[in-house]
């Protein structure tokens, strides 16, 4: 997607270890035109697999979840990683390592909210290991719901989260592949 | 606002304490059809302050404060909780009793994304205790920016948010007035 690959040459930053900044637009300051656009872009990609639920976890995958809700009319459900009081005592509960916080973090979505024959797409920030995606397919499996199609505004191609998830074998979209990120450069594919 | 009244009294619980269950539509699971209109009616609200920038706290400011953003045609910057790794070393950062959690929790700004001569609306999820908004108002003018309005969709008029912000002198907006929660009951003011 043209507009998000010139917006990250234009202000994403690259800090090193793998680390893309991008928190001017996504994951602190948030643009929310870009994030309708893309959530524009996930709705065209994914509609005709006819979803009934958009699955994300908090905090970065709101934004685009959201607007990806928005433009299919679909609720979206994001997973916690604190219990609030509001849940009931009965949930659903797994751990992913975090990327950023270098720590096991809990993934918690209520019984009350992904259920059985739910037909569910997973809309996050970053694709990169893998790691918090696979956390969410496990949950709504657990929760006897089928997750239909995976969508990432950035997936980094170099960090082996699309095989992670290749068993799954559904359509998994990123709107922007970012292929190496050696030195400080940020190297976007071109043809995709 | 009438349509939020009416999800409230059909789908909201009071599970006690004055603790208001709204996890099916605003705080776990969300309704993009209906946090793009709260945040439709947020911009009509305070669109002649000419605000340059839109700021909620993470997790459930998000949703009626992106909307709120995007009809405004404004950035959004939401409050971190924990610091990540994209942050710059020095940052704002304040603490504010958590009504949900139960402890205090942190409140980060990185100083990249508000700064002096910004004029600001908070928007967020509730206004209770007004001890989340006073600690994002503190960051603002740490930062030397300007709050010219708050806009919460859900007011808890019994828990003296509104009597704590008063002296800040802005307006301050809710869409939904409720009044008591005595027992099981949600009684919501019907003339505002």
């Amino acid at each position: 997607m043209q507009l998000l690959k010139e917006r990250i040459l234009q202000e994403g930053k690259n800090l090193g270890s793998g680390i893309l900044k991008v928190d001017g637009f996504i994951n602190h300051q948030v643009d929310p035109e870009l994030m309708d656009r893309c959530g524009e872009e996930f709705a065209r990609r994914f509609r005709d697999l006819n979803p009934t639920k958009i699955l994300t976890a908090e905090i970065s995958g709101i934004a685009p979840a959201l607007m990806t809700a928005r433009h299919m009319g679909l609720p979206v459900v994001y997973a916690r990683k604190n219990k609030p009081i509001t849940m009931p005592d009965q949930v659903f509960l797994t751990l992913a390592p975090s990327h950023t916080k270098g720590r096991m973090v809990e993934l918690i979505i209520s019984p009350e909210f992904l259920g059985h024959g739910e037909r569910v797409v997973i809309i996050d920030d970053f694709l990169a290991s893998g790691a918090t995606i696979a956390g969410l397919v496990r949950l709504a499996q657990a929760a006897g719901a089928q997750i239909i199609g995976i969508g990432t505004l950035i997936e980094k191609t170099f960090e082996g989260g699309r095989a992670l998830l290749s068993t799954l074998n559904i359509p998994i979209e990123s709107l922007v592949y970012i292929t190496s990120m050696d030195g400080e450069e940020i190297v976007i594919d071109p043809d995709r």
